[in-house]
C-alpha cells in the first residue's frame, strides 16, 4: 500500500479517491443522489470505475463480494435514503469480516444551521452516523478540514486491519475543500505479546510432536487475511490433513491431496466428522465458531485437544493467550519446524468427482444431483457463489479447484446475497467465469441486479432453484404454512425485460444437463437457468440441518 | 380502541396479535425467517391477514402507506437480515410521522448463553434494537414475561400518540410464554397547559378579528391526527381560503371552493405564493417546515403574521406556547367562534380541470401534460401515489377529489416508495382504485412488489415515467454525467414474468391517452403503462426546484 501523498491542492474528495486507490480499490458500487452528486462527478472523472446498481443494498452486497475477492471494496450512496438502505448488507460484511468502505454524502455543514428539516433527514444530522457505529468497525464524519485526511487514513487502516466495514460521511460542502493545516494520521501498531507467542508456539510444537491424529480446521479468516500460503506450507510440512468450515470453504484448493472436505458436525459427511472428532490435536485456524459452521452446535470437539487461533484470540486447551494473533502465530510456528505423526487419510474420505454419475434424462430435478453435474464442469477459472438455503447446503458438496473461489454469506445468512455478489465478483475478476446458485425467494429480493450484470456485459451462469417458496423454512417449521409460498415468476424470460442474456427453463435432469452444457459454451452473455425443483426436494445437508434447527423454532 | 383484555391463558404472541387488532390493524406485511416462524404460524392462524412481500424494505413502505390510509400499520420480519433491511423505510416513516409497528423475531433467550455466534447476529444481541432506537419513537424487547404486556401497550400507545414507528423484538422462546404476574401499563397522559391554551386562543381570535387577508396553510399532521373535519369547520365558519403544503396535499378535497392549491414558495404557482405571502394572518396548521414543503426555503412568510400550530409546538408571531398541541388548539379556537374578514378569492387562483386541454396525438410525451390527462379522469374513489422526482413534482398539479387520497414521501424523498406503497394502499382500501406515477429509476429499486400486487389480485394503474435515468439529478448537477443513466428495461412486458397484469408501451400523447382509457376501463388486473419521456422533459415545478437546489449541490 502506498504512503499518503497529498499535494498542496489536494481536496478532501481528491484525497479520499487517492486513498481508495492506494488500498487497491479500482471500482466503486452505488447510486447517486443529490447530497453526493458533487463527489460522484469527481469519481466519474477519476480513474475509479463507478458501477451503478439498481438498489443501494445490492451495491452493498456487490462491494462485499468484491472485497472478498479483491481485498477491499467500496460503495458510494447518498444520505439516509441511500445509506440506511445498506444497513443489512453492511451488517453482513461486519459479521463475516469483509472490509467494505461505505461512503455517504450528507447535507453541507453550512445548510445545517438551526437544524432545519432538510429532505432525507430522519431525526437529526447524526442519526445515520450513529446507526453505522453499530454496524462498522470505525466511522468518520469529514466535517473538519484539519482532520479530514487523518480521519480517512484512520478508518481505511481499520478496515484493512480488522477486515470489517467502515463508514465515511462526506458533507457536500467539504468535497472540494483543500485543507491548509492537515494533521497526519499516526497508526498505532497492535503489539504482539512476544513471550506469550513463544510460549504458545512451544506448547503447540510439543502437542504436535505427541499427537497421533492431528488435523487442521481452516476458517474464513485465512481468506480474509490472505494466509492461505502459510496454512498450506504448515499442512504440507507436517503432512496434516485439512478440513474447512463452510465459511472457510475453498480456503485451500479442494483437490489438494491433504484436503478432506468440510467439517460441519452432525450436518456434514459422517466420516469427515468422525475423522476430525477423534483427533487428539485439532488446529483451528481462523475459524468462526458459528452455529452454521458447527452444524447448529453439533460439533463435538474436545477443547483440551484444540489449539484455536484467530486474529482476535488464541486458545490452547482451556487457557488463553491475549495479543497473539493468527498471522504471528502461524509464522512463528512454521519457523520452529514442528513435526508430528503422519496420519493416513482413508480412501473413502477423499473428495471425488462422482465420475460414475450418470444423467437420468427423465428424472425430476434434485439439487444434490444438479451439484454433481456442476461439479464435473468446474475448472480452476470458475468462481462459485451460493445464496442461502439449499443453494448453500447443496453447494457444500461442490469441489472447488482453486482458493477463494467459493462465496456465500454462510454465517450471517442474508437471503439475496448471490445476484449482487455475482456482479461484484464479475467486476473483481472479469477473467473468471462465475457460476451462481440462488433460490427463487432470494432471487426475488435482489434479482434486479441481473440488469446491471447484463448492462456491464458480464456472462455469469445464474441457476435459479425454483420451488415456489422459502424451501428451507418448509423443513424448519412443520406444517403446511402459506407464508412459505411465493409468487411464481417466469425467471427465464427476464432477458426480454433486461434486453440481454439468455434464458433456459428446465424441469428434468436431462434438460438441466443440456442447458448447463449450452450455458457453459456460450460466454457471450449472462445465462439464466430456471430449474424447477419439486417442493419436497432437499439435499442431505439441509435435511440434517432442519432436523437440528427445527427444535428451536 | 378497546381496552387490553388478556385471559389467564393469553401468551405473549397472542397478546401482541390481540393488541394490533385493538388498534385497528387488519393486515401485516413481511417476510418470514427462522427466528420468527413460530410467531408467523400464530399470525397465519389469527384473524390478521399476512401479506408476503418480495423484500423486507418493500414491506416497510407498504406498511407505511397502509398506516397513512388506515391509521396504523405493521410488518413482521426475522432478526437482522430482515430487520436491518427495513431501516430505510422505517426512517422514512419516522421522518414523515407514519405509525408503523415493526415486529422482529430474535434468537431465543435460552440460546444466548455465553454469547454464541448464532446466524444473523451482527455484533451482539442488542445491535438491532440499538439501531431501531435511532429510527423509532419507542422500542421494546419482550424478554420478561412480567413486563411483556405492558411493554407492548407502551410502544403501541407511543405509535398512536406520536404517529411515529415503534419496534418490538420478540425472542422466539417467548412467543408462547403465558405471563403469570403481568404488570399493567399506566399511560401517562400528556398535560395541556390550559392557561397557555386560553391565552393562545385569545391572541388568535384577536388577530383573526383584525386581519384583512387571512389564510390557512394545512400540513401533513392534519392527515396523521385525523383533524380534517376540524380544519374544514374552522375554514368554513371563517370563510378563510386554504392552501396546503406538498406533504399536506389532499388534506381537504381539492375541489373545495375555499381551496387554492399548494403553497410551495418560489417552487409553486406564482399567484398562490403571492396570495399567501401578502397575508396578514397565516394559520399554519400541522405543517412541517421542510425544505421541499417550503420550496427549498424560498417561502417568504413574515413570522409576525403567523400562527403556527403542530402536535409538538405552538408559535404565535415570535413567541412560543409549550404544551399546547394542535388538536386542543383547534378545538378551543372553534369553541370561541372567531370571526375575520372574508377575503375574496381571485378567479385565476381557483384550481381548474384544464377542461380546454386537447390531446395532440403525435406529440412527444411530457409529464406535465400527462398529469392534465390524468386529472380529467380522477374521481373521488381514486388514490394517487407519486414516487420521488418528476412523478412527485408534476403530480402537485393533480386535483385530488377527496381527502388523504394523495400519498408521496415528499419530505424524506426516498426513491422506490411508490410501488410497495401501491400494494399497501390496495390492501388498506381495496374498494378504491390506485393510480401510481413512478420514475424508472425508482421502479428499478422496488418494482418487484408489482409481483405481490398481481399475486393479490389488485388492479392499480402503474405509470412508469421512462426517461432512462435519474431525471431529477440531470437538472440538479450540470454536465453530461454517466452516473444518471440507468439500464433500459422493457417494463411493459413484466406481466410475462409475473404471470398477470396488462402492459402498455406508449411514446406519444395519443398513445398515452388511449392506454390510459383502456387501463381505466380494465379493472380486472394491474395495468402497467410504460411511458417513454424524452430526457429533456421536466415539469415547471421541477425546473423551479432544480434552479434553487442546484446551487447547493
Amino acid at each position: 500500500m502506498q504512503e499518503a501523498n497529498p499535494t498542496a491542492s489536494t481536496s478532501i474528495g481528491d484525497y479520499l479517491i487517492q486513498r481508495l486507490r492506494d488500498y487497491g480499490i479500482a471500482d466503486v458500487f452505488g447510486i447517486p443522489g443529490d447530497y453526493v452528486l458533487s463527489f460522484y462527478g469527481m469519481l466519474e472523472q477519476s480513474e475509479l470505475n463507478v458501477v451503478g446498481c439498481t438498489r443501494e443494498d445490492s451495491a452493498g452486497f456487490a462491494a462485499d463480494a468484491y472485497a472478498r475477492l479483491h481485498g477491499m471494496g467500496a460503495l458510494c450512496v447518498t444520505y439516509c435514503v441511500g445509506g440506511l438502505s445498506v444497513c443489512n448488507s453492511i451488517a453482513g460484511a461486519f459479521a463475516e469480516k469483509s472490509p467494505v468502505v461505505v461512503i455517504s454524502g450528507a447535507p453541507g455543514l453550512n445548510e445545517r444551521r438551526n437544524n432545519p428539516l432538510l429532505h432525507h433527514k430522519v431525526r437529526d444530522f447524526h442519526t445515520q452516523r450513529q446507526v453505522f457505529e453499530k454496524l462498522c468497525i470505525d466511522v468518520a464524519e469529514l466535517n473538519d478540514p484539519n482532520t479530514a485526511f487523518s480521519e480517512i487514513d484512520r478508518v481505511l487502516d481499520a478496515a484493512q486491519r480488522f477486515k470489517r466495514p467502515v463508514y465515511i460521511e462526506l458533507p457536500r460542502d467539504m468535497v472540494h475543500v483543500v485543507p491548509t493545516n492537515s494533521r497526519k494520521f499516526q497508526r498505532i501498531e497492535a503489539e504482539v505479546d512476544q513471550a506469550g507467542l513463544a510460549e504458545a508456539v512451544r506448547e503447540t510444537v510439543a502437542r504436535l510432536a505427541a499427537a497421533q491424529k492431528p488435523v487442521i480446521i481452516a476458517g474464513v479468516e485465512i481468506h480474509r487475511f490472505g494466509l492461505q500460503d502459510l496454512v498450506l506450507r504448515l499442512a504440507e510440512s507436517l503432512q496434516i490433513p485439512i478440513t474447512a468450515t463452510i465459511l472457510g470453504k475453498s480456503v485451500v484448493r479442494e483437490t489438494h491431496p491433504l484436503y478432506l472436505g468440510l467439517y460441519e458436525g452432525a450436518m456434514g459427511r459422517e466420516n469427515v466428522t468422525q475423522f476430525v472428532e477423534e483427533s487428539d490435536c485439532v488446529l483451528l485456524l481462523g475459524t468462526f465458531m458459528t452455529d452454521i459452521n458447527l452444524g447448529i452446535y453439533t460439533a463435538n470437539l474436545e477443547l483440551r485437544n484444540c489449539i484455536y487461533s484467530t486474529s482476535e484470540q488464541l486458545q490452547v486447551s482451556h487457557h488463553y493467550y491475549h495479543h497473539v494473533p493468527l498471522d504471528a502465530f502461524l509464522n512463528e510456528l512454521l519457523a520452529q519446524q514442528p513435526t508430528t505423526t503422519v496420519r493416513e487419510i482413508p480412501a473413502n474420505l477423499r473428495r471425488t468427482l462422482d465420475e460414475d454419475f450418470v444423467v437420468e434424462p427423465k428424472r425430476e430435478l434434485s439439487v444434490s444431483r444438479m451439484v454433481k453435474l456442476i461439479n464435473r464442469r468446474l475448472r480452476k477459472d470458475n468462481i462459485v457463489i451460493a445464496d442461502i438455503g439449499d443453494a448453500l447446503f447443496a453447494s457444500t458438496e461442490l469441489l472447488v479447484h482453486e482458493r477463494a473461489d467459493f462465496l456465500s454469506p454462510a454465517y450471517y445468512t442474508s437471503m439475496g446475497f448471490a445476484t449482487p455478489a455475482t456482479l461484484g465478483a464479475c467486476v473483481a475478476k472479469p477473467d473468471q467465469r462465475v457460476i451462481t446458485l440462488c433460490g427463487d425467494g432470494a432471487f426475488q429480493m435482489t434479482g434486479t441486479e441481473l440488469s446491471t450484470i447484463i448492462r456491464q456485459g458480464f456472462a455469469p451462469i445464474l441457476i435459479i432453484l425454483d420451488n415456489h417458496g422459502y424451501g428451507t423454512e418448509r423443513f424448519l417449521h412443520a406444517g403446511d404454512w402459506k407464508y412459505n409460498e411465493i409468487h411464481p415468476w417466469s425467471y427465464h424470460q427476464l432477458p426480454l425485460i433486461y434486453g440481454g442474456g439468455r434464458g433456459y427453463l428446465v424441469e428434468t435432469e436431462g434438460e438441466f444437463a443440456e442447458a448447463l452444457a449450452q450455458a457453459w459454451e456460450d460466454t457471450s452473455c449472462a445465462q439464466i437457468i430456471q430449474a424447477k425443483i419439486s417442493e419436497g426436494d432437499a439435499s442431505q445437508t439441509l435435511l440434517r440441518l432442519a432436523e437440528r434447527m427445527g427444535r428451536q423454532v
